[in-house]
């Protein structure tokens, strides 16, 4: 028995695929669609319908791009001396809104994951070592996440960059900003006290 | 300054208009929309173009539809005797979910507000009287929002049809299942009070 026009059935049932939007809130947001100006909703459909034929991967650091080359790799006033490697375009983004890196990125599209079976080869890894051999790098930030296997990745990076000329960082590991010493964690407060800094 | 690329800023700034999506959960979304297989996405894409062409009103009780009756008023099997009157489609549809109700709706498209300049001329009420002249109804249940201008609307539609045969009732008002009395603001625990029923 079906009590819901199937369209409005339908864009209810697509929205609530997606993460973070049950039943209800998909109901909230089909309804609010129902009552927007037609030429806004036609404008959302659409840019949905055009992103995936739209996107695609930078050919040099793997972000997402419409265009042979990323945004920021367009971008002459980048300081390409420098790249951030991170996991993904997501954290390539994280760190574009602090607004304090002005360098490249080269996005692995992952971490090594023996459990998840992603090796080296499934990471754009190879294609960062020959950037590193056909542009002048000064420094490699390895910007992977503070979890396991973005550990094991930042290792196995630098150990196949070891005898490399090239100077490899690390991003610092410590108390989160407005954090509170009481609930920190015990890895992170070690971190914090073991990089502790010159006051 | 882009550092995303515009297809992708495209579809976050529209999501980001839908409400309660922040620019944080549009970006989340967005990314999920490029890893989702790709006729997934179209067909999202796809349903909200084709929302709004094809969902119109119920010529009969002003629900929702794809068809010149709702899913509701063409079922034979609803008891035809009842008409709930509700403000919104929402509100319908929250009815429905409930399970307990057999009936047809009358959807007012709001409720009287001097406030909002909402008169009666602005809600189907004259409809409602014509269907009360041309169809057996039997009760009117006004299921109007408990609120200063649900209430008001009520009370308009009950006047209307002081001089009608037809049994006209309110939902009831009381705790809410799972309420605990001291968190209960006063009227609804005076409404309880006064609607209490013998045990």
């Amino acid at each position: 028995m079906r009590q819901i026009a199937p369209p409005l059935e339908r864009v209810i049932h697509e929205l609530g695929k997606l993460p973070s939007i049950g039943r209800k809130t998909a109901q909230r947001l089909a309804f609010h669609l129902l009552k927007m100006p037609v030429d806004e909703v036609a404008s959302l459909g659409q840019s949905i319908l055009e992103l995936r034929d739209q996107i695609g991967f930078c050919e040099r650091c793997f972000n997402l791009a419409d265009q042979p080359l990323c945004p920021i790799c367009s971008d002459g006033g980048r300081d390409a001396s420098l790249i951030c490697v991170v996991e993904e375009a997501t954290n390539l983004m994280a760190i574009e809104r602090t607004g304090a890196y002005r360098g490249l990125y080269h996005v692995l599209g992952g971490a090594l994951s023996p459990l998840k079976d992603v090796g080296p080869d499934e990471l754009s890894i190879r294609e960062l070592i020959l950037r590193l051999q056909a542009e002048s790098v000064q420094e490699l930030i390895l910007a992977t996440n503070p979890n396991v296997e973005g550990e094991a990745t930042a290792v196995y990076i630098a150990r196949l960059l070891a005898n490399n000329e090239i100077s490899i960082s690390r991003l610092a590991q410590g108390l989160p900003a407005g954090g509170e010493l009481e609930y920190t964690d015990d890895l992170t407060l070690r971190r914090a006290l073991e990089d502790r800094r010159n006051f």
